[in-house]
């Protein structure tokens, strides 16, 4: 997907978030072909090691790739899944029991060294393990009994896009063949589509984008399998817009924090069809009820209408694959509004590409 | 602990939440008091299953307390724990395979729909189950093969607070005999008179709390085993302050969310001595150097003077029941803020002490 320059954003176009935005129907396309053989023989060795449980290890963006592992796992293969806390580790040094585990560290740089040392003391441990990572020859690969690699090309902007979504696409890989489900694989062979159809509401999400030029804090939310979604859009607008911004499940959203919301609150909606939809539907009601301004993004018609605005994106998305794509909306408002509030994208302040925690 | 009304400020002392803030050293040590043998009988109980793992499901802010059990049980009994998307089997009707874990429901009120219904259905699928509620004669009660209780007495205000800090008690109360521990009973047994310590500071915290009557936004830090107090601390000011608030691990936040720190915004750190300590010295004064104003809650002096300003807790609290009275010096600031801003904390706009989500 290179992306003709529409007229008047040449300024736009040498910006490298925005490029590697529109890299994603590629980026995603050679994920999913790459990594269909080693998926499969990792599926087959997950089953014969009768693993009882996943913990995945991760930070920041890796770590809502993490959320959408923990909701594809869980809804389709039955396989509960935890999130790690690294810190367990290597603050308070303590082994976990992991024998029946799978271990799965996430991290684009493969250089994160609480994730890298999990991921080591996990194997050491006996516990089958799993990397994915932007880079073969990273920390995190060489502790890994195997490597899913994202197969993205390098990322030069701070703001991870294309690591993200194929993060995404590699560990929803290893799902179809530990279900043997043929329709899995076809969703996600539909992907990269979906992706050059969000695209292709770049116009609309940047004029839209401008009303929010002045607002000093949101929240975004979503439901199930695209809770991840909401949690990644509001880290891309903390990041790039310097926007405190908080992403709730829409039960959670309603278990306290709802009380923030009053006239004009702007809220993220994140709406796919599916089994989400209509609980979704009904908080976005009672939010507008609130006063809240409702951007949502969607694409059937009582969603559309649900909000202050709507985003139409792609139809026949299935649920279980739409956070690939949806947040490919969310990636393009995020950097849209920095421009419009006269950041650069590019370069968040303070922040580089790879972050070293203990 | 009937806590004697300071002059001044009577009006205060009608407001429920404060008078169940100020009611917390004696709902704890009945907490402790009344849990001791259930406790040990079901952590026989949980050796005996050979339990693997633990899945906790709860929302709002008995989720930070299943956060507290996690980050407790892993580093004190290896046991990894999960926490549970209620929606995998709500929304998703998705049956995990659960024959090997310990499922443990919290709820307050012990009514939320989602969480009832997590339970009995991994109790049907053969997990061993508990319940953690204030509540008896709770549909989550009755659905548990054990139930620990809050011990609370009623709590009317809608901001939790009482039944907070007995959940962390109860669900610490599981850990000491797991472990065989006698150093955690007898620190659980500190823990009243540390939270009597923190209701000492009421009148300082009062009036460093009016600083931040116009502050917009804002975000809470800590590391490890003071995560959950952070999240709380978020959460109170979201339901009391109608402040968008934003809780990060000193980790998750260096990996993006750092950026949208500048000049004046306002951090709430939470560094109590422990493990956790140097990191978080070390991010406060990350965060000083960007020129956020961080109101660190500790009690070392080196902690205390890394922000700009400081609020001394007691002494000689140990880390891993520390957050069962930090938050305590949170829910102050939270209570006093609200009125600072013109809110009634006791009636949190649009919220009832009961919440039913599916």
């Amino acid at each position: 997907m290179t992306g003709e320059v529409p007229a008047g954003l040449q300024s736009e176009s040498e910006n490298l978030m925005l490029a590697e935005i529109r890299e994603q129907p590629g980026a995603v396309a050679r994920c999913l072909d790459r990594n269909e053989q080693t998926a499969k023989a990792f599926a087959e060795h997950i089953r014969s090691r009768g693993v009882r449980y996943a913990i995945i290890a991760a930070r920041g963006t890796s770590d809502n790739a993490a959320i959408y592992a923990k909701y594809l796992f869980e809804t389709n293969v039955g396989l509960p899944v935890a999130l790690a806390a690294p810190s367990v580790l290597t603050l308070y040094e303590t082994k976990l029991e992991l024998h029946d585990a799978l271990v799965i560290g996430v991290s684009q740089s493969g250089q994160g060294t609480d994730i890298v040392e999990v991921l080591r003391d996990a194997r050491e441990g006996g516990a089958l393990t799993l990397a994915v990572t932007n880079f073969a020859d990273s920390p995190l690969a060489e502790n890994a009994d195997e490597v899913l690699l994202c197969h993205a090309g390098l990322e030069r902007s701070v703001a991870a896009t294309k690591t993200y979504t194929t993060t995404l696409a590699a560990l929803a890989m290893l799902v179809a063949p530990l279900t043997q489900d043929d329709a899995l694989e076809r969703e996600l062979k539909g992907v990269p589509d979906h992706i050059a159809g969000v695209l292709m509401t770049d116009d609309e999400i940047r004029a839209v984008s401008e009303r929010y030029r002045y607002m000093t804090d949101c929240i975004s939310v979503a439901r199930g399998l695209n809770q991840c979604t909401a949690m990644e859009a509001a880290l891309k607008l903390a990041e790039t817009c310097y926007l405190v911004t908080h992403a709730y499940s829409g039960a959670d959203l309603q278990h306290g924090p709802i009380a923030v919301v009053d006239r004009g609150f702007p809220c993220l909606v994140f709406n796919p069809e599916g089994r989400a939809h209509q609980q979704l539907l009904d908080l976005t009601a009672q939010l507008t009820e609130r006063g809240a301004e409702c951007l949502v993004f969607a694409n059937d018609d009582a969603a559309l209408r649900s909000g202050e605005r709507g985003i139409r994106l792609p139809v026949n998305v299935p649920e279980r694959v739409s956070p690939i794509s949806y947040i490919v909306a969310a990636q393009l408002f995020a950097f849209h509004l920095a421009r419009h509030r006269g950041f650069d994208p590019d370069h968040p302040r303070g922040l580089k590409k790879v972050t070293r925690t203990r």
